[in-house]
């Protein structure tokens, strides 16, 4: 039995985009592929990617590489793409739209079945063939839609609130693009995606590789 | 001298959380902020804060905390703020529109001064109060404007085709939001955010976390 808590949040992030990579190999009839076309499309060397798989207790072949499809199981079960993933998007601005209509989501089991807006204005026109609902409707339709899945993109003062509704109808797993630090209880899962934290990663990488321009030790 | 690259990736990206704890303090008038309400803001310990802001060769009071303003300064310094980043984007579409309106932006020092499409029709329309351009005009704008950052929020199969225009127009800095691994040269900075990476990895948070309600040692 693999521990999969010992698996490094950096080594969990490049697995999709093996995953990904798999895609393209089912899809270009190839059976077998090499650690180095993996790490190719994650940017690592292949010995990285054998460090990676191995959290897996997946193992390629020395010198013949990985099987195509029982690498894709393995990757499909550990990531938890089978499991159905029933969703719903609070505040429906051009983020809200963007993910909304985002082609990628069901290629990883997650289904946006309600969208919520506060302003009049918006409720009952249509995004990506969703009925845009009015807030109160909330707790009805995580009920009868199963939803357990909450993608947060209003602005950030009202993002705590809108998580409290989430979690007081039964919501479990919340997803924030708000740019703010939600506080929710311990029994829900929280992941934010937050882009200024984004750009300011790149800021800092930005400053240290114009160093490294002028001087390479740095 | 401090060895910037010696901050690991995880204590990088809590830093802007840090710091916009800190602009809060400012806004309410404290002169010194405690390691313990900097790590609510990120969702961590004091301890790791204090670990985390060593990494800046900055350190707290024991007992006392942290001078807002100098702290503040270092933060800035460390994550480039104060360096004004001139950007463009490539892709009007909803995400494109998300970013070219997110007001947060400027506060890290990004400045966006131009936005292309591929669609003639979009050309000539204006969004965030900026003229979309055609492809076409691309070089010229990135001299003239003297742009170092493109944001790329172009459909996957169009992400390569587009970053291989941005490097060979002098581009240094990609941010590329098109789910799709891009090849850059090495004097090239590339930072990705990839919607599907980050779903995969909650994905599979979901799938510990049910595990861990049935079971609390997994």
């Amino acid at each position: 039995m693999v521990n999969q808590s010992a698996i490094p949040a950096p080594s969990l992030r490049r697995l999709p985009l093996y995953y990904r990579r798999l895609q393209q190999a089912i899809q270009d009839g190839e059976d077998i592929i090499s650690s180095q076309a993996l790490g190719e499309a994650a940017g690592v060397p292949a010995a990285q990617v054998r460090k990676d798989i191995g959290h897996l207790g997946e193992y390629g072949r020395p010198g013949v590489g990985y099987d195509v499809p029982s690498l894709t199981t393995r990757l499909e079960e550990f990531l938890g793409l089978v499991s159905e993933k029933r969703a719903l998007i609070v505040g429906v601005g051009n983020l809200g739209r963007a993910l909304a209509s985002y082609p990628g989501f069901t290629r990883y089991g997650l289904h946006l079945r309600a969208v919520f807006d506060a302003d009049p204005a918006k409720v009952g026109t249509t995004v990506a063939g969703l009925q845009i609902q009015s807030l109160s409707e909330i707790g009805t339709t995580i009920q009868q839609e199963r939803i357990q899945m909450g993608i947060v993109t209003v602005p950030a003062p009202y993002a705590q609130e809108v998580a409290d509704i989430l979690v007081e109808n039964g919501i479990s797993v919340i997803w924030n693009f708000a740019p703010t630090s939600l506080v929710v209880p311990d029994s829900v899962l929280l992941q934010s995606v937050d882009l200024a934290t984004e750009l300011a990663t790149l800021s800092h990488r930005i400053v240290r590789h114009r160093m490294r321009q002028i001087d390479p030790r740095a």
